[in-house]
């Protein structure tokens, strides 16, 4: 059957062999498409599709797919994000990982809407791919090079204006939360992607484009584009943005009780005015932005002092202020923008990194680890120094370092001693900076993230910001529902492969237009259709982890936030209601209350009878 | 009078001044090509007519000349190196550095034999070169910043296309070794011609070109291109140069007597098996190339261990091997590299930085230097991890590091308590990686070099590797005519823009052939015309620093070199006689032997009436 002209999209999905160094183009078919849009909703879709259950993702049967979404490389602003979905080593879960920079948008133009590797290759490769020419070619070369050296010299040994992702020295010695780097300073961070790059022997993927994709009715879709512009231009995020990305709300999440303090104890943090906006402005040489993106939320810091003088690098965002900042009690800006740059040239996801970081800290000074233990560094709180050496032996897998390199879950269990009490992650993933005591549908999404405690799944700025109105964060009261309602939300914009920071500026109604407009087809002119669609992904995402057997008693958070009261104002005397907080967000979702597993009824609603078939088969499904 | 037409030359001479912002074009006169050819001819000319004697080398009134040859972007190999001359903040002398790379091929390109700048900037601000469109502009953003991340920034802002000079924090503090760095890995390192840009607020030249020189006899120069590639090939430098670059030879010079080891003690050095080629080799990824040469000396390093892993740099050259090498007593490669690295981005001259090091040292052994006084750092011969932390406290002028930011002699005397002993320099220049003991005629080249103790004024190939016949080493006869000849030869080289590692390959006659080819001036057919213009040359850079004040007790070496004997052999029991090596040269040179001055015949003869004037004017020519 011969399927009619997709408008928007490359047409066409990559599948890579690295064990056979071969390689097949699939068509992108029209019931992908409406079925899951695009962007994340690709990769759920293929990973449901292709992964054989309970492989280890260190196995060359795990499967890494990048995939972008249909107003990628269109002419539309903050709509060429990478999704990167895989099983990841550290949560054992379906994972999704974003990415910006001008990489998504390259792979379009090459004419790929998604490109999957699978196997292994047998020496270090890089993938070089130039519209329908694909090599394998030899990696040795880079192998163990920093992802900055790396950039350098695939450029300049394949093309200068090519695009690249690429992994660090983290990522070939399988550091669970090795990031994915892209554009030097841009990072596809969570879950160690970067880890299962390098256990497959894949250093890069280098591309050159030089397509364009077709749209469906381009005169319409310009005038769309300049009504997200003039959107843009009309808020007032739109320019704190411009001014400072999310750094800009570091001080203010700290007064909402969020950008949680030593190791999330959350006490006072001294100093906390070094983060104010107009202190973080003064640091500012350059900006830039992603591919096509008004924003331009890039803001280039330089520093002056001490070791680490003369760097100018793409500022700490709002969790990395925090990661190397308020959850080790650190205030000095320049050392955190010094581990910043540290995390991105070794390819280490910043978050994991300093939690990870942060747990040392916590056990040396609660005396589970020893001195010795910790490799004679002096972890005291708020110095950053020895969380210099504590990256590279993270990166490198030296001493604690090669401990620390598994992730704090595992970290807790290697080191026994109840360390387990002070690793701050949900479901394996290290939790970032929020506090789900401050803020309960928040929490709650941490909690059931598919992916792990992401603050990013279900970003809930109806408790945070009060966008698009204020709910009282501490009341549980309705947050299930919340929580749902947010998380789908967030799943339409990453399936259209929306960058997250903007997406408050652009209805869903404009989102739907746009998509009409670029792929012509009837039903995205529905939001009632669009929410589908995202409640579709993200039961699909729900359901391959059902299939690798995760259930109600994995969502969940640590100790430290269900039994400890907040210290602080304004949250002071709140704990996380976990248990009533998932009834009511089960219902919400038309989930099993007792297991957390998507019922038959609530799939084949959502069109996917064929999973409700996979999990009974498997005896997952919850009867009745 | 309008002056025949210039073949081979871009005929244009750059005048900008940062003081005023305002430039001038000046013709490149016939006179001066036929009397100074060009490169280090033009700046040394050129030096000396504009200089005012006795400023202060920070003051707004030195100037910084950079210049290039008739063969530069011709398609001539090896042939576009570009020559840096001022008055040196290390030696107070007349200076030439010399740097490779792109930069001078690109000025040439864009119509200029010589940048001449001069004055000092309101505030930081680079040079904008487009062809005839000349900016400045301000460098406020990337003031403070590493030389790779400066460079990224203003390629980006100007053309990515574009090639460039910068300095790092270390030119900005004027650091009076600081260099000036292109390409990222490479430098024109030595003399301080970084600190006298930074004493400018010049962070950096950035060119671009879309000229291109007319030759005198294309078809011929071809021919002449192809003989010289021909020689080349056949020749087995050529293929350990490619192989390894400088680097090759280091294990062989120590056997031979140089690669001077613990500050020039001369003890023996374990473990220096890990200097033989076939283990530097092992580290080699990638090579690469100046403008337009076959040659290809880069290499790439990668580095896998410690705290410097994964690291790809620019190879240390032999120089560098062994001034973060044998010279404190260190033997391992991969720290090596890495402090390379540091002071590459950091804008430092490696000799310089190395030996200053070394002195740290040796006064900390001694007792001279407490520990608090080197900020409690533990300066064990052997052990580099300290001299990481000394490279960034030298360009930043931290603690110890502002002592030593003032180069081995001007420490010296800070320090006092016979310091003095142990500062290995000759004429404020940090003494290179030979030993004057063990090689005469290039010992005394070491002392009376015009720009301080240079291994690359007068590089002996005679004594050193045989080249073009053996010369005993240790005998002291002949020595001052052995060391004029080369001196004067490598001038000539030097002016047409030769690199001199390749030119031994390349005999005069051929470069002769070369210059008529591409320039059409007659006398340049004369090999004995081409030395009395090196000669002219050396004498005229020699007249600048007499105007200066400098004289015989000038050009001489550290006591260690007269009074200790070489402990190892081959050149066990030898020391440097340099009384009786002084009074052979003057001799030689036609100089005046009391005072080592030329005499007014010498300058007559070699057609420079008009410095023995200005001497004269001065009361400083010899009489009689």
């Amino acid at each position: 059957m011969v399927q009619p002209k997709l408008y928007g999209y490359a047409g066409k999905i990559l599948w890579a062999d690295l064990s056979t160094k071969t390689y097949k183009v699939i068509e992108t078919s029209i019931e992908l498409v409406k079925n899951f849009i695009g962007a994340r909703g690709f990769g759920a879709k293929l990973l449901w599709d292709y992964m054989k259950p309970g492989i280890d993702p260190f196995s060359s049967e795990n499967m890494i797919i990048f995939s972008v979404g249909p107003l990628a490389a269109v002419g539309a602003h903050s709509t060429s994000k990478f999704f990167v979905s895989f099983k990841s080593p550290l949560t054992g879960t379906y994972f999704r990982s974003v990415g910006g920079g001008n990489f998504g948008a390259e792979m379009k133009l090459a004419g790929y809407d998604a490109i999957i590797v699978v196997g292994k290759a047998e020496k270090p490769t890089y993938l070089w791919v130039q519209d329908d020419v694909i090599e394998f070619k030899d990696a040795s070369h880079v192998w163990g090079a920093i992802t900055t050296h790396t950039t350098e010299i695939l450029l300049k040994e394949t093309d200068r204006d090519a695009k690249l992702v690429t992994i660090g020295p983290a990522g070939e010695n399988v550091v669970r939360f090795a990031s994915i780097q892209t554009d030097d300073t841009r990072s596809a961070g969570r879950g160690g992607g970067g880890a299962v790059m390098g256990s497959k022997n894949l250093k890069a993927i280098v591309v050159k484009g030089t397509g364009k994709p077709e749209l469906y009715n381009e005169e319409e879709f310009e005038k769309l584009v300049e009504e997200q512009l003039d959107l843009y231009h009309k808020n007032p995020t739109f320019h704190s943005f411009r001014s400072l990305g999310t750094a800009s709300v570091v001080y203010l999440f700290y007064t909402l009780g969020h950008f949680p303090t030593y190791n999330f104890k959350q006490l006072e943090l001294d100093n906390v005015e070094r983060f104010k906006p107009e202190v973080l402005a003064t640091y500012v040489v350059k900006t830039g932005s992603c591919y096509n993106c008004a924003m331009e939320c890039w803001h280039f810091f330089k520093t002056s002092k001490g070791p680490y003088a003369g760097i100018i690098w793409d500022k700490p965002e709002y969790e990395t202020l925090w990661s190397f900042g308020g959850v080790l009690g650190v205030t000095n800006l320049e050392a955190i923008m010094y581990a910043n740059m540290l995390c991105d040239i070794y390819g280490l996801d910043t978050i994991s990194a300093g939690v990870a970081i942060a747990f040392a800290y916590e056990l040396y000074e609660k005396g589970i680890l020893s001195k010795s233990e910790v490799d004679g560094l002096d972890l005291r709180w708020g110095n950053l120094e020895p969380a210099f050496e504590l990256i590279r032996k993270i990166a490198l897998r030296e001493g604690i370092g090669n401990i620390l390199a598994e992730g704090v879950a595992r970290a807790a269990e290697i080191i026994g001693r109840g360390a387990e009490r002070f690793a701050m992650h949900g479901k394996g993933l290290e939790i970032p900076a929020y506090d789900p005591r401050s803020a309960k549908a928040h929490g709650l999404s941490l909690a059931t993230s598919n992916i792990g405690a992401s603050h990013m799944i279900g970003w809930n700025t109806y408790e945070i910001s009060g966008f698009p109105e204020k709910v009282d964060p501490f009341t549980i009261e309705g947050k299930g529902a919340l929580a749902k309602k947010v998380q789908d939300t967030t799943t339409i914009y990453e399936a259209i492969g929306f960058c997250l920071f903007p997406r408050t500026m652009i209805p869903l109604d404009l989102a739907s237009r746009m998509l009409y407009a670029a792929t012509g087809i009837e039903e995205f002119k529905d939001i009632q259709y669009l929410f589908l669609v995202g409640e579709r992904i993200y039961n699909i995402e729900r359901a391959f982890n059902v299939r690798e057997g995760f259930t109600r008693k994995d969502d969940t958070l640590p100790e430290r936030f269900l039994r400890e009261p907040v210290p602080r104002i304004p949250s002071k005397g709140q704990v996380f209601e976990l248990d009533k907080l998932l009834d009511d967000y089960y219902i919400a979702r038309g989930w099993d209350v007792n297991t957390g597993i998507p019922t038959g009824r609530k799939l084949e609603e959502l069109g996917l009878q064929y999973v409700a078939e996979e999990l009974a088969k498997l005896g997952r499904l919850p009867v009745g």
